[in-house]
């Protein structure tokens, strides 16, 4: 199978996707190509042998091909015109904005360029922190409480300290603090802004249990291990950055068959049908023995390779068993008869 | 102000969307350009005096100016190369699938191209009936109860007849049956599932009161009439199809001031931020003195132009108060950081 990885983007998460698309390269066995997104959204065909994270930093990638994303895929131009690129599936790996807020899923399937990842829905209910609190009681999967206040809104909140502060739309640990009490609140609140006009804020529980859950659905589940996030104070972006580009490195938690269990359960419960076509990580927190859900990672760094045995073989499934859109019929029959009844 | 009005696309509701964009030649005093999506999503620029329902019916539009879809607009070739095609502001008149799903919302946002209509967080949940539930319930406006049924899922409901049963995901009636009792019920979940694998199923209540308001903010919240909209036993497509093209036949609800403000209210509730950048139109029912919101129509046929005394103006206006993304800087510190670690 011919793999194209597409990576970069428009986001704060623009280097943690490159690092994570490099990653993939030890990963997967298969031929893959790589399709770098650069800031400013055009597309270039990086050389697989030639790829290292200085080509990006350094803008050499901008002498590599350049590419167009057209109806049925990527193509360059030619002397004699134009070429389409030859692979069989895409691979999302743009981590944050345009990989996981639906606008890279949108554009796929709207010029019909088969892929594994979230779709248009999937991302933005797991983009955003106050939608995927909404979907996850709906679907019986509870959340902790939150508040959401809006950059024009007063700087205050009704629940108790320690509160932890967070963009609504962002992944990655980016522009989050932990707010000990009133004095530090404003601060926390400018830095949450600088990433999104609004922010979630939620009780910040000291110690909390941390697992995460990756997994994707084809003819059935498969689930990766459970793994308990090492972790400082709360994860960093610094330290997730580089946990991203790890291969193999992994927590596995020690939990009860019980909670084994639940968090399989609830992770069935936010995958179906929403997140058909991707592997997604859910980070669970258990409090109590309850399991709430953190967050939806779409498209989890590096996919979550390290949490499988066989994340190539997994890959290659999951590309056989991608959801199929309903076939809209081309006709104009109201309009022919609209034109009969005028007599035109 | 030059408008290109963007039409079409790969939509149940593809004619509804010509007829729309047809019926604002009549509406908007401004420049217009006309650019066809077809049901193949290719992009053509329709010359707007040549524009009648038949071109696109009998193909004739294939000998129209092909376009492309890049950063920063839509290009056509020229002998030279290409040429972007001029215009101030996009109007997003495609109505169902493409239109209101997210996708040519995430399109416009990721090629940089300004529009007026629903961003693609606004369209998603606007577009999922289900999603705009959980969201109208979270800001405190009510909804009708429901069920929801998955194509492979008993065909039961525990709702009392009569009840109604549509296609999760799309607008204009299409698909929707009234099902008065068990023995209609498979039927009308069989053309359901013809255009969603998921449906929503709601209490059917004879003779409900419905109420339209339509409206957008700029520096102010503009509204439109509340219409009372004329219906049979409910609007059927045809009906409805002929409504889109309508511009002038309303029926002006007679309602309190205080319905008139408990609306208001609620159509301020669904609206910030989620909508900013579209004009929209809120479909209420009104039960014992208590609103829920039925529908919120992202694209409303013809953007309900015939419920604002000057639709002309706040197009204009509306145009300069599109939402801004915030600025992601273009930088590589994170890999230089790595870079240096690592002495390369």
């Amino acid at each position: 199978m011919k793999i194209a990885l597409l990576f970069g983007a428009n986001s704060f998460e623009h280097e943690i996707s490159i690092v994570s698309a490099i990653a993939l390269k030890k990963v997967l066995k298969e031929e893959l190509i790589y399709i770098f997104c650069d800031y400013n959204r055009d597309f270039y065909l990086i050389p697989t042998e030639k790829i290292t994270s200085k080509r990006f930093s350094s803008g050499e990638y901008k002498k590599d091909k350049k590419l167009d994303i057209k109806n049925g895929g990527f193509f360059h131009k030619t002397l004699m015109g134009e070429k389409k690129l030859n692979f069989d599936i895409m691979l999302n790996v743009i981590h944050g904005s345009d990989g996981e807020d639906g606008k890279i899923a949108s554009l796929l399937e709207f010029f019909n360029i088969p892929f594994i990842g979230p779709r248009g829905e999937a991302s933005v209910i797991s983009y955003n922190k106050l939608f995927t609190k909404m979907y996850a009681e709906e679907f019986g999967v509870a959340t902790l409480e939150y508040e959401i206040l809006q950059k024009d809104s007063k700087k205050q909140t009704n629940l108790n300290y320690p509160v932890i502060v967070k963009p609504l739309r962002l992944g990655s640990s980016i522009g989050i603090s932990i707010v000990q009490d009133k004095s530090e609140l404003d601060y926390a609140l400018d830095v949450a802004y600088e990433y999104d006009n609004q922010v979630l804020i939620e009780p910040f529980i000291e110690g909390i249990k941390e697992y995460n859950l990756a997994g994707c659905k084809t003819h059935e589940y498969n689930f990766s291990i459970i793994e308990e996030p090492k972790k400082e104070e709360f994860l960093d972006f610094d330290k997730k950055y580089l946990d991203f580009s790890r291969t193999k490195r992994v927590n596995e938690a020690e939990i009860s068959e019980e909670l084994d269990k639940k968090i399989r359960e609830a992770f069935i419960k936010l995958y179906e049908p929403l997140f058909c076509g991707a592997l997604i990580r859910c980070d669970f927190f258990v409090v109590d023995n309850e399991i709430y859900i953190n967050e939806i990672n779409p498209v989890p760094g590096s996919l979550a390779n390290y949490l499988f045995d066989d994340f190539n073989s997994l890959i290659n499934k999951l590309a056989l068993s991608l959801p199929k859109n309903i076939e809209i019929p081309k006709t104009y029959k109201y309009i022919h008869k609209i034109q009969s009844a005028k007599g035109k």
